[in-house]
C-alpha cells in the first residue's frame, strides 16, 4: 500500500542563466518547511532548468534560412521561431494545423522541437536543456549535497501525443531513477507471464507533478513522495524507441 | 500550493459479471478506514470494470476468421486473440515485432486494441468496456449515492506511444470532470497568451493513480485527493482527436 503524496514547490524567484538552480530549490522547500526525505523524488519543469542553463534565445537575433522561412510562410508562424526549431531538430515529422512536429537532436518528437515562447518574457524563446538527462544529474547532486539525503530528479516537459487531444508532462532528462519498471518474467495472480508490461514510471510521476504545478502560478517543480522506484543512471535517453523497433518512424 | 494525495484501494475481492462494483469499492475502503472526501477522484482500472461488465471472453469459443488467421501467423500470435482484436477494431494502424496497433471502435489507438489475458485466469481474454465514459457515470453514481459525496471517477488503462517504450496509464473513460484544462486566452507572467496548452489532466492523473496500484498487488483503484478539476460530462471520447485535424492518421 503505496500512498503518494505530490507537493508542489513555490516561491522560487525568477531564475537566471548561472544560477545555483538547486540552492533556489532547497531555499524554497526550506522557507515553505518542507523537509527532503530519502527517496523523494524532485520534479522540475525544463523552462526554469534551460533558464538557469542559458538556453534563452533573443529571437531579434536570429537569422532565418531558406527552408524555415518557406516553412513558416506555410504554416502561418514566425520564420525566426522556425529557425531555431529547425536547428534543434534532426528531422520534421509532421506539419499543418499551424503545428510543426519534429524529431529532436534527443530523439524526442514533440512539437516545435521543445522551443516555446511562453513564461521567458516577450522577443525571447527557450530551447530545451541539451543533455537533460546530464541537466538531472547536476540537480541531483547538488541537492543530495545540500540535503544528506538520497534522491531522485526528473526534468519534464509538456509533449502532445498523436489521436488525442491536449497534452500531458513528460519526463525529457532523470537521474537517480529508472524510467521503465520492467515485469518481463513475472506472473500474475493467476500464473499469467506479463512479457511487455513496462510502465514508464518516469513519465507517470512527471505527469502527477504536473497536477500540482500548473501553468499559471510561479510553481516550476514538485517534490514526489511514497513512489517505490529502482535508483539508477540509464536517463530518459533510454526511453527513446531504437529506430529498428519504432512501427511509427 | 495544491498537495495532492494518491490513495490505493486495496483488499478488494475478485470481481464477477453483475458485482455492484462501486459497492466493493466503498466496502473496501470502509474496511481500510479510508473515508471519501467531496472533490475526490477514484481512479480505476479497466480490467475490473471489464469484469463487473461481463467482457471476458472464452478463447476456446473464438473462431478465427480468415484475416485474423493471416494476421496471425505473420506475426506469431494466437489466431483467436487476433479474431477478437481485429472484432474490437476500426482498423490496423500498425503491425510489427509481435504488435499489432488498432484503432479501437472508441477511437483509441492502442496494442491488440486493448483486448488482454493478463489478470483474467487461463483461456480468458478481457476486452474493453463498450463505453467506457458510461461505465465512469455508472460507478460515479453509485458511489456518490453510498458515499453522500460529489466526486469524479476515471476508467483507465496502460497504453504504450510512439517513439518512446514502455507504457503509461491513460483514462479510457470518466465522469465528474472535464478531461482537458484549457488556458485558452490566459497569459502567463509576462503576459505571453498561452494559446495551444490544454494539459490532459484525466490522463496525468491516470498515470498518478498507476504508480500506486502496480501490476501484479490486488490493487485495482486508488483515491486521487487534491487535484483541482472542473466537473463535466465531455468524457474522454472528447479527447479523441477529431479526424481532420489528425497529423497522424
Amino acid at each position: 500500500m503505496k500512498q503518494i503524496e505530490v507537493i508542489p514547490v513555490s516561491g522560487l524567484p525568477e531564475v537566471n542563466e548561472g544560477d545555483d538552480l538547486a540552492r533556489l530549490i532547497f531555499d524554497s522547500l526550506g522557507r515553505s518547511r518542507i523537509t527532503i526525505n530519502d527517496d523523494d523524488i524532485l520534479v522540475i519543469k525544463q523552462k526554469i532548468v534551460s533558464k538557469s542553463e542559458g538556453r534563452l534565445v533573443k529571437l531579434a537575433d536570429v537569422t532565418p534560412g531558406r527552408r524555415a522561412s518557406a516553412l513558416a510562410k506555410k504554416h502561418g508562424k514566425d520564420p525566426k521561431l522556425v529557425e531555431l526549431v529547425l536547428r534543434e531538430a534532426v528531422r520534421v515529422v509532421r506539419a499543418g494545423h499551424g503545428v510543426i512536429i519534429t524529431e529532436t537532436r534527443h530523439g524526442f518528437v514533440c512539437a516545435n522541437s521543445g522551443v516555446d515562447q511562453s513564461n521567458v518574457g516577450r522577443g525571447f524563446a527557450a530551447l530545451l536543456p541539451l543533455d537533460p538527462d546530464k541537466s538531472s544529474r547536476r540537480l541531483r547532486h547538488r541537492l543530495e549535497e545540500l540535503s544528506s539525503k538520497k534522491l531522485a530528479v526528473i526534468v519534464t516537459d509538456s509533449f502532445g501525443r498523436p489521436w488525442r487531444r491536449g497534452q500531458t508532462d513528460v519526463a525529457i532528462g532523470c537521474s537517480g531513477i529508472n524510467p521503465l519498471v520492467s515485469y518481463a518474467g513475472k506472473k500474475d495472480a493467476f500464473g499469467y507471464e506479463l512479457r511487455v508490461t513496462e510502465p514508464a514510471i518516469v513519465d507517470e510521476i512527471a505527469g502527477a507533478a504536473e497536477l500540482s504545478i500548473g501553468k499559471l502560478a510561479k510553481i516550476p517543480a514538485a517534490l514526489v513522495r511514497g513512489v517505490g522506484f529502482v535508483p539508477g543512471e540509464l536517463g530518459v535517453k533510454s526511453l527513446i524507441m531504437p529506430r529498428d523497433r519504432d512501427l511509427f518512424r
